[in-house]
């Protein structure tokens, strides 16, 4: 029975057949940070770097912001969302083309007195930041093509409010805008003043409501309207999600507009397991809309 | 803009609407062990119990054993595999019933001389564990129906070598069996003995050539034949897998013997994208194979 | 080169494995007719007859009302949703059960004065001839079992408002609803009378805004809502449906009202394309729930 | 109850809402046909022209060739493939770009005498019909770009392995090959002699044996494995399909020559839901290859 035993140097031929040697080229996420003027802090990001990065030297590659939830920070599509490996499959199947993938910090423990939030509100600038500092440092600092045509946005619940309303304000910035459970808009009830002239949560909610996205395509003029044309938009959001009328609110004024705008409505709540799954609709879809859009 | 600025009492309402009062109750997965006279030792595992366990205080519930691969432990599935999550969205939409879904601990660091396998091997009588011991200790400690109809095993990887393998030795005890990217067998190659006598890498190697699915199959006599047709099988194995050719060995051996066994190639490799994948089809698969093979 | 040569008899073994002799017995659906009373015509209807029925003589089966739409017949279903084709795949895989499924003829050629409709109507009793002749018949007819745990009802268009508003009346006698693309209720516009007296369109129209579904959830009582809440219900619309908003609205009644509602929008618009494959949705869906609700 | 009787003129408005005015363009598929010197015959073809191409009347399109089964004919794609429904929904949600498909005659009911096949062979030189006639006459006929980077090839059965068989001896020409449910090859069995010299069933697998998409591969030396390199694989087969064994070989030789392939095996046998389903996953598969490999 000598042939039935193997030996330690044919077992990984058997249980290690990916491990290939030399050790091919590898995609990979890099926690980085930079200092903000603007909030005077060091902020934090996650980067995904596609596997040709490090070989292909002098390649420009997409890029795609996506944006987390609120009192999620910028580890979470890499933690929980497992964005490296979606990425990966969908590279190596071709379903998606290799581009960066940035999620920068905009939160943290809200409960606990940390800013939350992608707009500009009194005492936490994070939408100048983003758009004076963040975008302009990664763009420069990673090998991005960084035109509108090759630049997309993303986010899950307050994460897919603030992709949709960054995509809004600046149509001639973005291809693409994928909105999960997205936190489109506020429902205005009869509220009550914020307990605290510091409360960091009513702040925030206060921003939601200035920067509605739903208000921003009902109140859309002919211009507005041309540009919001220039972005292909995806909207999608769960059947049990607690977020569902606001999406629907949405689309519902972007069909009034004539503005083309793809809903999907599948199975699931307000979670992980749908945003997960959501990055085999997104990243396909941002991928076929980059080039396009010029 | 007073009615602008909700209150913290307001807050929940819109950003935790699925908080309800009273706590509706939930799944949830608990980490225990017994103690193993056979392996003298005690054993961990994590067991899944569906919302209604804890109310529902006279309802028994089907059982999924549900296997971890080589160097993994009980905590794989709860923990990458995400399968509180999976059950908890498949339950609530209807495509799987409520079940306990159990993981044994037969692993962990193989390279650093941890016993990981399935089967009995000198030194490590694992299936004698199973069988004599923990099967029989959950199913008497949690309520379990207990029979074949209403009992299905599942795995990934060594997992789903080892989940077909028991199917295959106890079919009087399964009603369905879910392999992923399962080691059916490993091909013989010329082999060296191995390099030192209590090699546990080499005594897995051999424990799984031994309980080869693929020979068990082929070996077949009508009676064993007719035992493998009361359990439903279903093999799903990424177009990626290097253990592809394994699994299509055995689909090819049931075809052959006019077994029925359902068979997917989807994209992907031998990874936790494909695993966690998987269980949004093994979960209504083992569900609608319950009650139904008696 | 002989051996290259094949045999007329060789070649059915590679171009026709599936033709195995003798014939395995096969589903089939025939196309028959009643006569009714109550429409003073003979009204045809196709039925789907399950694989083993004409074999297991003895056995019942549950049945699925499969409603067509606007300006189509019974024959709708048949030919171009491909409803045989999908049920062969579903009920070989085990995905959906043994059933019968039965489209009867409600419909025609409108604009050539051909009655339309599944509610009673003035001169067009249709859903009197429905419950006192057709269902009957059918029931008593063919194996079928017969009780609310096994009677489910599903249609496009037209027919997916007809199924709704049956499901709410007749809670009593459906386990499960299928809505697809449904006329739930139309939009009370300011409108100017028919033209012609007997103008089946507007009555027609009428009919379905007096059954408005939407309606019938917002207005019922407790008791009426714990009724609904004895059927699975299941809506079903493409994102560029023109009735999207009308499925929309239903579903927000039936969430104000707790009355559990599965949703979804996938990508399509009014099309036998979405429709034949909410089939493959559809008829795991009412499987899962038969033999549930009592 | 004025208002609840709808005019007919409110009716298009709800009834025909996609029905807007003018008439937007539509796709549409023309059935057509040429004269043939090689055959001696006029050859039918059906053509799928994309919405744009009456109104963009400069602008040129990718093809994909689209090939039809054993006994087919040019019309069974558009008939029961439902190619026009598919190909509009996912050109109108941008999974698939316009492109023109054609799907030559290549068949007939071969038990009446009609000759089948993609090869030449005596008595039925359709290669070189197509390579020399068809393919040149439609890329000047219809505004085809015409360069490998945008023409593709797909086809079901004996059109998989016609799909396959042209992409291996023509890789210079195409950018993908989607093969579904492929006739990659015949298993030589010990076969009798044809009954006939001129019986075409047995010509044709004749001529599907000398030209082996299976040993194509098996025998490649490096520069053909470097040419074959230049296009993108896709093989997809039902895990009942009798032809998987087939596939199966296909993809293992590919695989051994490390040419990048995909496979897929998903529920379902030799049938036209099979066939119309895979349309989805190749329409999308082609359109991301166009423009690629040069």
């Amino acid at each position: 029975m000598k042939k039935l035993i193997l030996s330690l140097l044919a077992i990984p031929l058997v249980f290690s057949a990916l491990a290939q040697s030399p050790a091919p080229p590898q995609s990979k996420i890099v926690t980085d940070s930079i200092h903000s003027k603007v909030l005077n802090a060091y902020r934090a990001y996650n980067i995904f770097l596609p596997k040709s990065y490090e070989t292909d030297t002098n390649k420009k590659y997409p890029i795609l912001y996506l944006l987390h939830g609120m009192t999620d920070t910028h580890q979470g599509w890499a933690g929980r969302g497992h964005v490296k490996d979606v990425a990966d499959q969908l590279m190596e199947s071709g379903e998606a083309c290799e581009m960066i993938i940035v999620t920068p910090n905009a939160g943290g423990n809200i409960y606990e007195g940390v800013w939350n939030g992608y707009f500009d509100m009194p005492g936490w600038s994070y939408e100048t930041f983003f758009y004076t500092e963040f975008l302009p440092y990664i763009e420069k600092n990673y090998r991005v093509i960084g035109d509108k045509a090759h630049r997309a946005i993303a986010g899950l619940s307050m994460g897919g409010g603030g992709a949709t309303g960054y995509g809004q304000k600046h149509s001639d910035m973005y291809a693409a805008v994928y909105a999960m459970s997205a936190l489109m808009s506020i429902p205005e009830m009869g509220a009550a003043p914020a307990q605290k002239p510091d409360d960091k949560m009513a702040i925030l909610t206060k921003s939601v409501i200035e920067n509605s996205c739903v208000d921003f395509v009902a109140n859309a003029d002919e211009d507005r309207i041309a540009n919001l044309r220039t972005v292909a938009w995806f909207v999608d959001c769960g059947d049990d999600d607690f977020l569902l009328d606001r999406n629907i609110e949405f689309t519902q004024a972007m069909r009034k507009k004539k503005i083309p705008c793809q809903f999907r409505v599948r199975d699931g709540g307000h979670t992980w397991e749908y945003w997960h799954s959501a990055l085999y609709t997104c990243l396909p879809f941002v991928t076929r809309n980059f080039g396009k859009n010029q």
